[in-house]
């Protein structure tokens, strides 16, 4: 690394896997975290104190598309001298399962919002800037996309019919986005997380992980830090990632 | 039929596909049209004079809720003894493929309300009345509800990237409403049909289809009817159409 | 139907699913059934006293390439004036769930022979026949070749280690015949039944189907002779088929 | 790592994919090496001097269940106390792409053999011995065994109907044994390189790979050793490797 900056997106950065995945890049990368409630709740992401203050850059957004074009206007005049070539799209759903005739119009809505349209607009304001970069020395990419997904990206389900939608749209896209943009340097990745990720608001509402059957948020990040290290010619576009005790 | 009025629901009712299931179903069924450019379009469609017009009520609507509030209201004036047991989803989108960068948000909006919102009312619509229904004495089924799928249903494409979510999303949602409504007794089917059809509109714009690459709409139809009549004990959920010359 | 004698051969030719389709194709088409225990077995077939015994030919058949190689020069002996346009790969496999580390290599030879072998050389034995007919009338078609497929075609699962190889292999199998022989006018399908088929042996092992979770055999094969009749223009490869109380 | 030596298995070791596996385990395991021409071809493997002769052994198997227990028994008696903890399929087939109605049985069968009947007896041999380790103090695992698929694991083709059936089949291996063994701590992977790996021999072949569309095995390699190295919480079994210039 020259002393150009190093700059990863993650939007969606809450305490759970966010955390870890910025706690994993913060040795290469500066961060730039961003979720409606930063950076108010920038404490509650309890980041290592190891990691400099001034190497993280916490915003607000909502995913939509005035919200990312101020939030990377002010990533330019923060940070003028950077190479962004690191996006994660981590937003959840609230997720609620509901009897689709007990469901609600705004529920499918909000998990269009958040499942795909958010994304769309993030890969709106990245991909141009990666595409600015030279290819990466060790890996080759200009930038890499990486997209969270879930079981639910997958199948649809009882109780799935407005959640499933919007995760479902978001795999689709980052497929569109891995045919677009791989051969123009782009790195664009799935990843389907078959499990409950042990975070801490996990643990509050059931309790201890006693039977080992969930995921912990840092080994999850431990495969999106080797995702961003792949080199061009053997890069994965989609992987499943769950716990040994699983069922599926 | 007995004395009851049988009554299948076709939104995206246009001259292409929708119009040949419209009259493969005329024998059984009187049909409920829509569209938004119903009922001003029904001469377009070219039904068969044979089917008699007041087996045939055409309205117009854009899938949105209130729109399909009004449509089954209206329904249930025009019809009041009726059985209605067939929905077919088949709305389209304005299929334009384009650069991801030179896309425009309001086209992934679009793409997901044709895609997904608006197959999600019409199954808030239909399946109260499906539920109110006995059981079919030949299939079992108290009503059957079919999604027009496509290849990027399946896969996304560069230059997909807006069109393919909202489709992926829909795939998502026959599967839900299959996996919750199978055991009660309403069979939900999602059928690819991968390539072009060869309606009239792309006759004007293509020429013929001299190499016999493309689908018959009523050759479609007749795999939508067999789907109908399929009895409880073996109901196809995902199925895929294509021509033999199609390469895939 | 012409003068010519339209044959259809079923193979795996036993009381359950291939006794329905048997039925189903009766009225058009004359059948060589096919099983290492025909023709022996074949009154527990119990075909309909209805279809008349000419239009019937039992013939002992293991799948291998020589006892398929005789089966066909009787056929040709038996009816020389035919047109051979249907084939059905039916062959189970003796469906024993072990742990892995109890299975014998056996076991998953079995499995292969009956899940693909078998089927590589039934479809070696049909394509010649079929790519030397003229096309049907209706359909278009020179042939149409099925494959009964399982929902262990689709996922391995514990305590299928042995039994799922095989039905993945046929699967492929399906496909890539489907893909090399369906611009030449043979259509290849695949059928994947999820679920019990509700046969007489199953009932007398587990009882009478109370609850309705099993597919009656007759049902399945409506939906394999909407298949064969689909049109060149509309071509199935692959569907699923499962009662409406199946979880999935 | 204690005195315990560690063991990683590699069968199917040829010059290209799995030289460059066995270079990035050597720092970690001692290496057994099979495959048929093994030990006379190990200089063709081209090893780094860096490895010490006393880590690596070679021998020839055939993945017969005969041989492998010839080889498991002179692997004990030469390693004695020694922890076996990862194991490798690499087994390619011979790959030649022929119309259906000019292939061989014999070619199917080598397919099965290749594809997944050395897999099973791989397998069998090796789980017996990782049930038996504890849990890895780093990842919990007490064994890992990944499988190397392509693109003809996913999808049959034309020209591809006796070559994909073994790696459809070998992939519904891979399934079954993640679920049946994930639980007791073996973590079971499948890898689909889905394009041309750019070893000596396709060199020799084809030329350089002066566009950029072959995939480079230490940079796969990377891949199956971070699949190796992760944490029990959250294990892939499958994923995609494939070149930025990869169109698909």
């Amino acid at each position: 690394m020259s002393a150009t900056r190093r700059i990863a997106v993650i939007i969606g950065a809450g305490p759970g896997l966010a955390a870890s995945i910025a706690k994993s890049l913060s040795t290469t990368h500066s961060l730039l975290l961003l979720s409606r409630s930063l950076p108010d709740s920038l404490p509650k992401l309890n980041l290592p104190t190891g990691i400099p203050k001034e190497n993280i850059l916490a915003l607000s957004s909502d995913g939509s598309a005035s919200s990312l074009k101020k939030v990377f206007e002010d990533l330019k005049k923060h940070w003028p001298d950077s190479r962004v070539d690191v996006g994660v799209y981590n937003v959840n759903q609230s997720f609620v399962m509901k009897d689709f005739l007990d469901s609600e119009e705004s529920q499918l809505r909000a998990g269009l919002e958040s499942g795909v349209v958010g994304g769309w607009n993030f890969a709106q304001s990245l991909l141009p800037l990666f595409l600015a970069n030279e290819p990466d020395n060790t890996t080759g990419a200009r930038g890499v996309l990486l997209f969270t997904g879930a079981t639910m990206s997958l199948r649809g389900g009882a109780k799935f019919s407005s959640l499933a939608p919007g995760m479902f749209a978001r795999r689709s896209l980052s497929q569109s986005l891995a045919r677009e943009f791989g051969s123009k340097g782009v790195h664009v990745g799935h990843i389907i997380v078959d499990g409950i990720i042990d975070s801490e608001r996990v643990r509050e509402q059931m309790g201890e992980d006693k039977d080992n059957t969930r995921l912990n948020p840092d080994h999850i990040a431990q495969t999106y830090l080797a995702l961003i290290n792949q080199p061009r010619s053997a890069w994965t576009q989609e992987l499943d990632l769950r716990p040994d005790n699983e069922r599926w």
